[in-house]
């Protein structure tokens, strides 16, 4: 099958056999999206060889369970033990033995096929087509956030950032009915926003000391200080996004280090809190209800066969999602 | 009225006029306690001039409500404007206009005579005595970890660190009934713990990734890395002390900046919390019912006179609670 290949921080396309694992169905892939993760992969913050992507719709084409054969289905990434000390203990997306799909030791979804187990897989409603579905794994990670913290409807909350995921965090949180306001630096990212009457505020205007909670959704060293001038005492600060920078001076890439005031944050009784992978249950619910439209984030499809010009034009500065049509 | 004076990073005994302030109890110390942040406000960790302390027990020996003349009491340290934001929801000890006894813009208890407001004393039951009543202070701030999270009988905790404010913690962690650990270095804060049934443990016996919840009690960087290791994914660490060191190069002390990896702690979805000053009244409760005994953190005792030999000895590598009497 056709699919694409990345290796030593390079990606092409190319032909690979068919996936097949025993006690895992087989899917064929319809659309695939590409995550600021993949973009990551192939800058080669993370080690990976094989196929990228984790964002899909598709379609089961084999499985043992008969019933499965030709449902529409987006699929949970982690690939769990379910023997592990967090899988025992409903932690499942941290299993200590997790393959993750695209990103850790397990081929993805830029291809023709791809395989998960059963487990894995959420039956898409007929009502949510092919270019909604694909977002659900992106909607599942903004959906974590209400996993894991309450936001009362009388709190005052700031998104920082507006890109892909930011987009999906904001929707999600104005359906609170909390005071939230966005910092997004692109125009487009403003009128996306602005067009759900989601509120968007310049850097300048944010009132430091003075917000209950603040996401951070850039993964850039700004935005985790912004977020930490903005918090108010005892106030929760949520990151949302993996923090990785060249630093100039080696040349080489640091892991995510980030030099913080932690004397400031225990005598501001800060509550620091990093966020990942989230529930799909609830995201296809409100994909279904169009309580949020993801696919307003959509830029350029291409097909499998552009897919490393897919990846060109997803790089570009302020383009939000860009599938890939396999 | 004589008392200890700091200014420019040295503390010397001179007489000083007896405070009085409008609309504030005039107290009579009584007993005083030296805390780290004592000992880190003579190495200029923080900039402060005027009298030190902050831990006390006093008598109320002029006050406008005749009622609080003669009263055994200890004072909340924080004097607050209640009228802020943070004052008006609840969260006074973060007053955005606060002084701090001894710490903040307000000269504290290493004298004859202290200044309060009535609002900030609480009266000590008969049954505590002074050298018990002056760990109020720290007791509470040990207690506010319990404030701000929940602690499950069934929770794995660590607890890193067995100083003057570590053996607190650890006696009101071990009423929650959990399954509590704590790093201890030194021999007698070891045997401290045994006494009362507290469990240490080694460094190396420390199992990576397997803590509900690690509280760091030591403010140094290696404390950190170690909890950083030993909580499990959606774990709680709470940080109950400020960061700083020296910084060899320069010569001079960075304001409590760490380096971290705030990659890791999104992946592996980590709850920092940062915690500082907690409620007395359940402080005052618990010694009241014996249920935590401070007293045995006692090491010395020394009168107002011989109080810089007091400071030396509270420095010693070790030590825990010395005791100033007034």
């Amino acid at each position: 099958m056709q699919a694409l290949w990345l290796e030593n921080n390079k990606i092409s396309l190319r032909d690979v056999p068919e996936p097949r694992k025993s006690n895992e169905a087989l899917i064929r892939i319809r659309k695939a999206g590409i995550c600021s993760t993949d973009l990551e992969l192939v800058k080669g913050y993370y080690p990976y060889t094989g196929i990228p992507g984790h964002e899909f719709v598709g379609e089961v084409v084999e499985a043992e369970e008969a019933a499965w054969i030709g449902q529409r289905v987006v699929g949970e990434i982690n690939v769990v033990c379910k023997q592990c000390e967090q899988c025992l203990n409903g932690r499942p997306t941290h299993c200590e033995n997790r393959t993750v799909l695209g990103i850790v030791n397990r081929d993805g979804v830029f291809a023709e096929f791809t395989t998960l187990p059963i487990t894995n897989l959420q039956r898409v409603p007929d009502s949510v087509p092919d270019e909604m579905a694909v977002f659900t794994e992106p909607l599942a990670a903004a959906l974590e956030i209400q996993q894991q913290i309450q936001i009362k409807p009388t709190d005052r909350v700031l998104l920082i950032g507006a890109g892909r995921l930011g987009q999906l965090i904001a929707q999600t949180l104005a359906l609170t009915g909390c005071d939230l306001r966005v910092v997004a630096r692109h125009a487009q990212q403003q009128s996306l926003l602005r067009a759900r009457g989601i509120r968007v505020i310049a850097e300048e205007e944010i009132q430091p000391w003075r917000w209950d909670i603040v996401v951070e959704a850039t993964g850039s060293p700004s935005g985790f200080s912004l977020a930490r001038q903005a918090i108010r005492p005892r106030g929760t600060l949520v990151l949302k996004s993996t923090y990785k920078r060249s630093t100039p001076q080696s040349g080489s890439v640091d892991k995510g280090e980030l030099s913080v005031n932690f004397s400031a944050i225990v005598v501001d009784e800060i509550n620091i809190i990093g966020s990942r992978c989230g529930p799909f249950e609830p995201a296809l619910r409100l994909m279904e209800a169009r309580q949020v439209d993801p696919t307003v984030l959509i830029a350029n499809e291409f097909k499998l066969d552009e897919a490393l010009k897919a990846f060109e034009r997803a790089a570009e500065t302020g383009v939000l999602k860009v599938l890939v049509e396999i």
